[in-house]
């Protein structure tokens, strides 16, 4: 078998531990019974030889098969990585969900994608990167009782995802530990009346306002003061032609939407002014992990 | 000319301060050019003599009428208040929405409803209760610099409002000035994710998922327990086929969303048990104030 399973981005400004959306860049992992245990790595990862010995896919997948079948079966994962690690495009919620989808697929056990999201939500903790990497589209979570409720909205074609991809990983000082423990009231009803808004924004396809929703008071301007290059992006990006722009994940890429029209002219802007970031344009991803 | 506003339900559990709803409960004004200043009034304020001297709506529709006329002009101003004051039920914000409203159109200037809204925001400071009574349907909207930014979706014929109207106001020790002036992250997320998730089920026409994105950490328990009777009517109200059954606005109200079929069932259940207070079932307002 071979699954792919989409990039993320996820918070989307005002969206915390909510909103996420999949974007068409892709790893896939290709999983065939074998006589030994055997892992192949092409891109993202093939230079750590660690990923060969400590692999969360394969140890994810093992755990899941084995409580499925009942019994051991040496397999040969051969992967190819394509989103890259520690830069807020969800690498970790594909890997995730690419095991427990291809662990079922393996034993020939059915499953609900819904049942998937759940038990990604074990090992991930918040929905927001799971639940795009499982069902695609712009998606909005929450989590009760342990189970993620979540609403899905497929993107159209006349957008485009702008990322832009640091040439380095934000520091770990800026994980969700150090953000401050209390907000004020104001900043409380900022954020939650923003993620009202662009929840509806993107379910009525009115991308016009979607300037005025994605602006965040809890964690972005926090986090980005560690990249402060990042200033910079969003404000060249919300003048080139960017419908929203905002930090992916805890960072260190930036997501920037667009019309279709605009994406390769924002790309060279950016380009120019940041010439050590890589940026790319992506289609969105409407239909989360697939297997073939 | 006569103005018709409808009554407004906001926050809506998680929303505060964005969400809101209009229902097809009516204030009616009449305005008539008049020899000198006349007031009358039916309904709820009939029985308060110092409306006729100190009228919020007369005050608001003489300011903004000899703005734009630049002269004065007496009126009689005929009252049809079916709106019961203090009871979160947006009679205030109908006041302000139809003063203005109505003071554009006997002046004969032309006013957009985005406009109305904004020059409502001075009065009134939060867009949760205006936006319904403007634009009607269920709105999401946020303040940008003094600007109200709003998405309306339409409510289908096949939901109603059961409304819970106490036989008293909360007390004022509830205002917004007595809740908590800083709230923990869980608690942000928790609501934001659900501000989120509600408004694309109000999108998408999910009715089924907002059992689960109703629930708020900010205000609304913190202001139920000034009347404790109203945990015992959300407790029935989930119980007897409401979708959802939040505080309306600050209080003493609350609102049950539930498909057609089941809104006389919950109007019963409601009525036997809470024979003090008033429980009607109303239609949503998908149209906002309307001048005829």
């Amino acid at each position: 078998m071979k699954i792919r399973i989409p990039a993320t981005s996820a918070n989307l400004g005002p969206g915390f531990d909510s909103l996420g959306l999949a974007i068409s860049l892709y790893n896939y992992v290709t999983i065939i019974p074998y006589t030994c245990q055997s892992i192949s790595i092409k891109g993202e990862g093939s230079n750590r030889p660690r990923l060969k010995v400590n692999n969360v896919f394969v140890s994810v997948f093992k755990e899941i098969y084995q409580e499925l079948e009942g019994k051991k079966q040496n397999f040969r994962f051969e992967f190819e990585n394509n989103i890259p690690f520690s830069r807020g495009l969800g690498s970790s919620s594909a890997v995730i969900v690419g095991a427990i989808a291809s662990a079922y697929y393996m034993a020939d056990v059915k499953i609900s994608k819904e049942t998937i999201l759940n038990r990604a939500l074990v090992y991930e903790n918040h929905p927001d990167n799971i639940a795009p990497a499982v069902y695609g589209g712009f998606t909005t979570s929450i989590v009760v009782d342990d189970f993620v409720k979540t609403l899905k909205k497929e993107l159209p074609q006349n957008l485009k995802a702008v990322m832009v991809i640091p040439d380095r990983a934000m520091s770990t000082a800026h994980s969700r530990t150090q953000l401050p423990k209390s907000y004020h009231m104001a900043d409380v009803t900022f954020n939650s009346s923003r993620v009202g808004l662009m929840s509806a924004a993107f379910f009525s396809e009115d991308w016009e306002i979607l300037k005025y929703a994605s602006w965040d008071k809890v964690h972005e301007n926090r986090r980005m003061k560690k990249m402060k290059e990042l200033f910079g992006v969003r404000k060249m990006a919300l003048k080139n032609g960017a419908l929203m722009s905002t930090l992916s994940g805890s960072g260190s890429s930036f997501f920037s939407l667009t019309y279709k029209k605009d994406a390769q002219r924002l790309r060279e802007a950016l380009k120019k002014s940041f010439p050590n970031f890589k940026i790319e344009v992506f289609d969105f991803d409407n239909s989360g992990f697939e297997i073939t």
